[in-house]
């Protein structure tokens, strides 16, 4: 092993002291500064680009869409820096103060993490998106992309790192791991005393890796089986659109709904509704015994592991429930704590729902596909934690945020 | 293996679900009775004690003192469970709220963890201590304490469960781990999916094994290698009480200091001060060149390991600093993000401290000592965090919550 990855987190370390200091007007100057540069890097960084998709021609067409970068999305993702830009900075802000007994001033207030690793896959725009964030919340990054990318990071990298020092600051607030065997991954993942926090992007295979392996503290994000329940007293209607909505708006996506699960009551006027409303966009439906006798040939049996699919396609798992408990007790038990969604009338079903569900986002009457931090309102986001601690659900830049308590004296002692 | 830990973890998940909806002051009756039940087993507990201690008398004096209950113990035990019967309920607050372009109101709501796991060593204490504030804070809890202390412990939990069955609750809100193997608690370390955060109390080896055996959160507290600054133009008779606060008051605990760095202009007035008055103490002084060279047979030359031992005894690490700057350095490369404390008059320079020095609690002219949750005034604390993820220094109620958003639309669908 040519790389030392004590050596990138010490000097990690060190960049990021620095760039906690800097004041917000000068990270936003240098925040354009960088998406000038892209811009101005375009036909090179398409040529690295050319390089990495020329590797990969006999992989999976949507993988090498997701890889290949022209000048438009150069400009998208330069855009997403000034989004940045434009978005307050959380650094300095103090959450909670007080005086204790003692007489000592207690203030909790906002600071970087420190130094963020980031794992993802072969998605150039992430190494720009999460530098961006990174470096506005004050954190150093350490990226490690997909290896079918890695001509096209390192020049991403190399034109940010430029910026960086073209002005006087660390270059090594961003560095990129070049060897991307799965050895020093790992090693990657257990850098405790360098890497504050580790972020896995991309699928549920990559984060489960990540979770497995990692010794530093890791935020899971992103693993979605959305549920839309539709109750007896629901708005029929706005349950078809709801459902529409969050199966076939985007089925790609983790916030897409993969179940639907429907009030006995309703389900043999509202079934057929489904079938041909999403018999449109060709979406699959695989009912329980109860919805495939409503639904007929519309319909395939489902098994046991539909339930816990995240199909991220046109498919949908259907199952009719007998009450609004057991639709919350089948949703407790299936999902993947992301995000739910009751369509009701019925204010007092409603609480229970929105109080026993447990996701990150529990939704009355719209649909899921809203958990994301621009939907949301915050801007931007670097994922969607679907873990309990530190951040739940859409994280924007507070959560690549720690707090600090200053206490200030004149001389107290403990008794 | 007889233990079934995933059995155990959905009882736990179950009773979770149960518990979060339970109201405060349901729960604080509660806690009232389960501190009169433990005073009213007081001769119980103590029988069982009565094994344990049999089994452990060749053990050190310190452990055994740690693993004794008596009925003033039981009673300072009981009394715990009051104190957080007092402290106002974290769950239902709404931390912000606001209305999205959709028109989606969007809240975000205080609610428990869910499923905490607590790994410990032999002090019955935290039983109870961990077991009140995860009920207080909406938590079914898992308790893996030292071996030795199974016995003391079964009965602890036998008395708490026999609380919540006579009210009517899920007895499984307090279940513990009888099977005290290493494989079965690392087994427990990577119950993901059954448990949302590890929490681990005791010495340094232990929480070291449970960061890097575990593959569920873990929330890493403890380890305090703090530090007290003399600056320049410190008032030396306010450093001198507080040097002599942080290092002797109690030496064996987290926030007690473990190094004195001394500014160069004062060393030679300050030392000799320093020397005579933790003399008294028996304090042994491991100092540096300069150091040593000021106070002659009064200190011994430090290695340096010195920079980096938490002492948790009467030894304390000594080095003369050139600036503010060598003083920072130091602190960041040898600390464990635990509590630092800077002695000074000169403004500029405390704030240089106290933005620059990476620790979960910095401070200006006080003792380090004030570093836990009733010193702070939150009233009690599971534990001090000294990671920066979900919670960073004294742990109250609130670091035992995580959020859910709660979003209410009316039909909302995404563009």
């Amino acid at each position: 092993m040519t790389l030392d990855l004590e050596m990138m987190g010490t000097k990690a370390r060190q960049a990021a002291y620095d760039l906690a200091l800097l004041p917000t007007t000068k990270k936003n100057e240098l925040l354009a500064k960088m998406a000038q540069a892209l811009l101005e890097n375009s036909a090179v960084i398409c040529a690295a680009n050319e390089k990495d998709l020329a590797q990969a021609k006999d992989l999976k067409a949507s993988f090498v869409d997701r890889l290949r970068l022209d000048e438009d999305r150069i400009k998208e993702i330069a855009n997403g820096l000034l989004q940045v830009k434009a978005l307050p900075d959380p650094i300095g802000k103090i959450d909670t103060g007080w005086v204790n007994e003692a007489g000592l001033q207690i203030v909790k207030r906002r600071v970087p993490l420190g130094v963020v690793g980031m794992i993802y896959e072969a998605r150039p725009n992430v190494t720009v998106d999460a530098s961006g964030l990174c470096f506005k919340a004050g954190n150093a990054v350490i990226l490690r992309g997909g290896k079918e990318a890695l001509a096209t990071n390192k020049k991403l990298v190399e034109i940010l790192r430029a910026v960086l020092e073209a002005n006087g600051l660390d270059p090594n607030i961003f560095q990129l791991i070049t060897e991307t065997s799965h050895h020093v991954a790992e090693k990657f993942m257990q850098l405790n005393g360098y890497i504050d926090v580790l972020i896995p992007r991309g699928s549920a295979r990559l984060i489960q890796t990540v979770v497995q392996k990692a010794t530093v503290p890791v935020i899971e994000t992103g693993a979605g089986n959305c549920h839309v329940y539709v109750d007896q007293s629901a708005d029929l209607q706005m349950a078809l659109k709801i459902i529409e909505n969050a199966k076939c708006q985007r089925p790609s996506v983790c916030n897409a709904a993969e179940t639907l699960l429907v009030h006995q009551a309703v389900a043999e006027e509202f079934l057929p509704k489904v079938a041909d409303t999403l018999g449109k966009y060709h979406v699959e439906l695989r009912g329980d015994a109860k919805t495939c006798e409503i639904l007929g040939d519309a319909s395939v049996l489902a098994d046991e592991r539909d339930w816990d699919t995240e199909y991220n396609d046109y498919i949908l798992a259907v199952r009719v429930v007998d009450s609004l408990t057991d639709a919350i007790t089948h949703i407790n038990t299936h999902n993947t704590k992301h995000s739910e969604t009751i369509v009701t009338n019925d204010q007092t079903n409603a609480q229970r729902f929105l109080n026993e569900v447990d996701a990150a986002c529990v939704y009355l009457n719209a649909s899921t596909r809203f958990t994301d931090g621009f939907a949301f309102g915050l801007g931007a986001e670097i994922g969607i934690s679907t873990q309990k601690l530190h951040a739940r659900g859409p994280m924007g830049l507070e959560a690549l945020t720690t707090t600090k308590y200053v206490i200030t004296g004149n001389g107290q002692i403990r008794q």
